[in-house]
């Protein structure tokens, strides 16, 4: 345990993140290059996440499978975007068993290319359409620069793949689970996001539409938290899932993919994090509540211990997430520091006077200082912890939407616009050429993070070449 | 879906097997030689499992994280026995990124190494221990013989790595998770099982002491169903996992390593499947009751249908996983046959006729049949099918154990030994030398299972050699 202060934020934004993500034992780097460990603490956090969106999907007629980790190179080739896209990218088994295969092999950076096959040996009618699965797991891609959680070598995810009988309902399956998206993203992590559709130059390899939701970290810059893809019959072509519609022709199926990964703890990082550490959502944090006894003599411990013990157990049977700090080789001070860089958001500490006085302090994460300390009565203290819960959780995502919405802008020169995607984003017409929207990238590094699907009526100028323009966008610099 | 009949299980139990998986959707084989698809089915059931196990090892102090899927190959070159026992089912990463790696990875066939590797940096004092983590995920071992769930190169487990302060409380730690198993086994598999330890010869490489639990398939051969293994200081000097003791002292720690894996579902499809398919106990299985309305006219199908709903309904706010099968392309008769392939513990049965009289039939799958059927009323339903679920994951064990132990035989001559282990277990003295159980392997393809913890005080003669024995062991033909 470092006592070492943390970096401010404003300091080093970057290494501010790195240090935190280590010394809250999130995640540690993996003896592998670009690999990742998730330790306890992050996969705790991830399970959360998994748990809402798990229960999310099945809700809505989704099924978990399990598709092979390894696919043939040969798979890669016959989606001419897909294997453009994902080339650069894979880590490739050339012997197994001690010798060398007569196929090629790749650790899957995506599993569109297996489960095409696999879906081509299932369909066969109208009837077995939709067919809704969803794979929890990891895939590797090889990058070259890495972060812990926004970019790794290996990182986790689901990954939705889905098949229907016509466009609109996978148009329509891809628009319901970028609701769930942004429901999860907003209820559940706190974090105001942007939907919309990705420009041509963003698309997923492969897809004709590809959706997201957008995240402003800290630092302004944009984070894509979550995608969902529609194919048309792209896919369903290449691997050949057709289908006997009712009156029995043979179609082609019209396919989805969509996704959320791990990077979305990056995310929570980024957000809501402060120069003490990790603010977490109580909706997602592994540990909502600590509990931190104060004293000094034996005397004093057990009548501390003997109340800590009563508003542990009771805490603990109204399912809030609670850990009891009885460390001996530590003092109460540390303990605050401690769970604060860890983003617990609640802290109850409970010392002599405490007891005498019948009150435990109370301690909110996401307002440090006196500003966030009360003093409440031990009874009704489950109710007064749940209530407290609830407003951190609502308090942050105001907190994250009013932060966010303040660095939005809508310049109207592009001399305006290029100030304002050095720190923030822009939100302006443009008129969806490629050459406008690279030549933004190249003289800005700002590029398009999505049309949202609300669009005014009007129409307007573009901001770069002026011509007309019939659409908005988001512009900002991405990680 | 085919209405070919399945095979008998005493026609051809292997090809039994195979088609039942198949038929069943519980799996699929995968473009990948040797690697499976685990489709929603399967998948459900193994979630089922997971469910189980993954709260009892939190309820028993353990987290989860995440560890790569790509180690070093040199990491397993660190422990001798670990790299002589894996090397020949390696899959090796060669190039990443499109480039040739300077140093090969290896798709993980298991994590002790990368784990260890991890321990050394996490653990320095007594106080970080125990260490105990548990990984949720897929390994590799290239093998050529596969078989759907019992032997394929990938496969689905969890992975028990713990590190201890000493050696009581590491082979403890083993014991503990062997319960655990046992525990499940009975109480949610429905498949009794025999607790020991292997011998030398079937010892985990790297393994001091690796524990077992071993089920009896219909066929009598043993599955070793999960192990615990117990490495004393091995892995811990291979990658250096040292921690300072009270005594500021640098101690190697003790570790264990111990899994369940998707093989598990292929011990309950040979131990409960009939001629009719699977038999899935109650607790484990997706649905757990399916609804099949009956009727011809359109008058008939709206009484059935809306008592068929009500049933639904309530059964599912009872918890009780429950289908309703309106397909409207196949017969009733159809449905029975294809909800008992896939072993659906009851069947409700709703026509007209149990519409006038305010009844269902019930139909138990454990008990084809009219034997199995019963009429009951619809008032008291939902009890009446949890008590009939209770009641077929008890009988499911019951039928079980009794029929392993008719075929568990003490013989006391090695020519009856003979005949014993030809189709049948044998519990015999053996006098613990590998000589003679590798005769006794050679001659009838026998090995040891397990050496049970509860021993005779007496001793007797080795049933081969005829020396001195101090231990009874269970000798038997195994997955």
């Amino acid at each position: 345990m470092s006592t070492k202060a943390l970096l401010s934020r404003s300091e080093d934004f970057s290494e501010w993140y790195n240090q935190l993500v280590i010394r809250s034992e999130l995640a540690d780097y993996a003896p592998v290059r670009g690999c990742m460990v998730v330790r306890p603490y992050g996969w705790a956090l991830w399970e959360n996440m998994t748990a809402y969106l798990d229960a999310e999907f099945k809700r809505t007629g989704h099924v978990n499978a399990a598709f092979p980790t390894l696919i043939p190179l040969s798979f890669f080739e016959k989606e001419k975007e897909h294997v453009e896209g994902f080339s650069p990218q894979l880590a490739v088994v050339t012997h197994g068993g001690g010798e060398e295969l007569e196929e090629k092999l790749v650790v899957r950076p995506t599993s569109e290319t297996v489960i095409g096959y696999m879906y081509s040996k299932w369909i066969n009618s109208w009837r077995d359409l939709p067919l809704l699965i969803v794979q929890w797991g990891s895939v590797m891609r090889w990058e070259l620069r890495t972060k812990l959680f926004l970019r790794t070598a290996e990182f986790y995810w689901h990954e939705g793949h889905t098949a229907h009988a016509t466009a609109e309902e996978a148009t329509a399956e891809m628009r319901r689970i970028l609701d769930i998206y942004e429901k999860f993203s907003l209820e559940e992590a706190a974090i105001p996001v942007i939907k919309g559709r990705k420009s041509d130059s963003e698309r997923f390899p492969g897809a004709r539409i590809t959706t997201s939701i957008e995240a402003m970290m800290w630092d302004k810059r944009a984070l894509q938290a979550g995608t969902s893809h529609y194919f048309g019959p792209n896919f369903a072509k290449a691997f050949d899932i057709q289908f006997l519609d009712k009156n029995n022709v043979r179609q082609y199926c019209e396919t989805t993919s969509w996704a959320i990964s791990s990077r979305m703890i990056g995310a929570l990082i980024m957000v809501h994090g402060d120069d003490q550490g990790l603010v977490l959502p109580p909706r997602l944090a592994p540990i909502q509540t600590v509990i931190v006894p104060i004293f000094k003599s034996d005397a004093e411990q057990s009548a501390v211990m003997e109340v800590a013990d009563g508003v542990f157990a009771a805490l603990q049977a109204a399912n809030i997430r609670v850990k009891l700090d009885d460390r001996d080789n530590v003092s109460p001070g540390f303990k605050f520091n401690d769970w604060e860089m860890r983003g617990v958001p609640v802290r109850i500490e409970i010392g002599p006077k405490d007891v005498a006085k019948g009150s435990v302090a109370l301690a909110r994460r996401d307002r440090p200082g006196r500003e966030g300390k009360s003093f409440v009565p031990q009874t009704d203290l489950v109710a007064t912890v749940g209530r407290l819960l609830d407003d951190i959780q609502s308090s942050l995502l105001q907190r994250a939407t009013a932060y966010r919405d303040a660095h939005i802008h809508e310049p109207t020169t592009y001399e305006e616009f290029r100030k304002v995607v050095a720190d923030d984003w822009a939100f302006v017409w443009w008129c969806g050429r490629a050459e406008c929207e690279a030549s933004i990238k190249e003289e800005t590094r700002a590029t398009t993070r999505c049309i949202p699907f609300d669009q005014p009526q009007q129409s307007g100028d573009c901001i770069y070449c002026g011509q007309p323009a019939n659409e908005r966008v988001y512009f900002a610099r991405s990680y």
